[in-house]
């Protein structure tokens, strides 16, 4: 299946509940994909071999042809240049040297980077707006994530992870976010904000289709089935959606007014979803609370890789990093 | 006074209600100074013909010695590549080629940026901070300016304009701003904003300091009146200073949660006479709403030029520009 000067490059996304690998070709078209769960995350567990696993099997699935490397995003601030995460609430790694071992494994360069800059990072290269120089993604889904290309570089800052947009507040003295903070972007419109406003309907006899369809089990409540509520015509369920658009595009109009990008682009579960009304309201939002002069200068776009972003991204990233050495 | 190797520089501060020049020497030591009330600029007005005649003052007044070059800041965005100011809701210059007519007048080279973006410039570099890679100005006053330093240079951003940290709503549906907006941090937050409220006090007989002082008169009100007061015990004059720099401060911990500086230098009037209050207030703020994996990495710092900071800034401007032809 190896042509003859054709090169290959793992991504790899590295989620909370999901790791999800791809193998791509030079063009950037997905030869194979493997999902697996990521279990949970135990004291003493070793998250890197289900990561290796998931490699594994997508190499596997295709006769182990050669690849060039593999790029890994992780949903955390990392240290990029050293291939190392600097921590992850969500999956338990800390200081933890990824790019290494995963190098040390396969014998290849590897490369690491936040989940949402490479979202991003793909995103913006494959939107048909790669001309853009400063590029802002947000991905709304069950927490609110954002990443930064200034001067058509990921921004990652003194931290290494710079993109916190979902932790702008917005709502002083609002209700607590996962993060400990108070009125969160993402306390106020993530996919849990929105379920729980939707749940609180349902126990309210306000919500019938969705009542029939999925009874009160809060964890049914997938980006889909709000979609398909709304479309059945469940108005309050579409007025919860459209809110935590707007916030979105509030707390987007307030990055606007700080970087002035040329570009924004949506992506993540809730965008695929219902990314018609989540664009009229973030443009309205911007409309109301952008600058006029760096308003006007901005695109606001929906991305076009759906759940592969993040891995997609993993692979442009370590074929980047290749290209200059 | 002109020494053999020695080189000289202005930088000019064009404001709304003054333009400032200073002429420095390669070691950015002030040695001449001149200030000029900016005047109405009605229309038909000539704005470059105020900002000529400040730059003779100060060369005047060292007997004519040979400049390397002048830099300027404008209140608003500019194309700096071009030297050409965009807009300026204050002086009235809209797509004003500032840095030619400045070039030919005087014979030299020239740079022309936004005031803010020059503030922040020359106070990173004055700062003792200089090693900090990304940096966010502010600067409160009659409005509330920022400007953003990323990866060891101004951003500009798409629309020439980045860094309007004073437009950030900060209250939804909250007082209308300067801008048309409702809820920005300017309208909260500003000297205009701290002035209607201690305005307010005197009126309603709860400030009997400030009313012996200045009467009813809100143009008495300079930053340093105010900052008497809360000297002199006036408890509800310090309430409404506080209440301004913490929404300021949660302004700047949304900014953290996006870029995450590894610095923030606050400048400008209100800081100058009351940068104690504001930094308490201000590292309150960042601490409640900065994620903290972000806080830790951020340093908050007073700068240290006052109301030379823009004027030094355009001096620094054009000495890096020459440097690199």
């Amino acid at each position: 299946m190896s042509y003859k000067n054709e090169k290959y490059y793992v991504g790899v996304d590295i989620g909370g509940t999901k790791i999800l690998a791809i193998l791509v070709n030079s063009k950037f078209e997905v030869i194979a994909r493997e999902k697996k769960k990521t279990k949970v995350w135990v004291k003493g567990a070793q998250p890197e071999i289900r990561i290796v696993e998931t490699i594994k099997s997508v190499l596997d699935s295709v006769d182990n042809l050669k690849i060039e490397g593999i790029g890994l995003g992780v949903p955390g601030p990392v240290d990029h240049k050293n291939g190392v995460v600097v921590t992850t609430p969500n999956i338990g790694l800390e200081n933890f040297p990824l790019g290494d071992i995963i190098s040390e494994e396969f014998s290849v360069p590897s490369a690491v980077d936040n989940d949402v800059n490479l979202g991003t990072f793909a995103e913006w290269v494959f939107s048909g707006y790669g001309d853009a120089k400063h590029v802002l993604g947000v991905f709304p889904g069950t927490g609110i994530g954002g990443g930064l290309i200034i001067n058509r570089k990921i921004l990652h800052g003194a931290s290494g992870g710079a993109g916190e947009i979902g932790h702008f507040t917005v709502q002083l003295g609002g209700p607590l976010c996962g993060c400990g903070k108070r009125g969160c972007l993402e306390a106020l419109a993530s996919r849990i904000a929105i379920v729980k406003e939707v749940i609180a309907l349902i126990l309210r006899g306000e919500c019938p289709y969705l009542a029939e369809r999925i009874g009160t089990d809060a964890s049914k409540l997938r980006s889909s089935i709000i979609a398909e509520a709304i479309e059945n015509g469940e108005k309050k369920v579409e007025e919860i959606v459209r809110k935590s658009a707007y916030l979105t595009g509030v707390a987007i109009a307030n990055a606007i007014n700080l970087i002035s990008p040329n570009l924004v682009i949506l992506g993540g579960g809730l965008i695929e979803a219902l990314g018609k009304i989540y664009l009229e309201e973030i443009q309205r939002a911007v409309k109301e609370h952008a600058m006029p002069f760096l308003r006007r200068k901005v695109e606001i776009v929906v991305g076009k890789l759906g759940d592969d972003a993040v891995a997609m991204g993993g692979a442009l990233l370590i074929s980047k990093k290749l290209e200059k050495e």
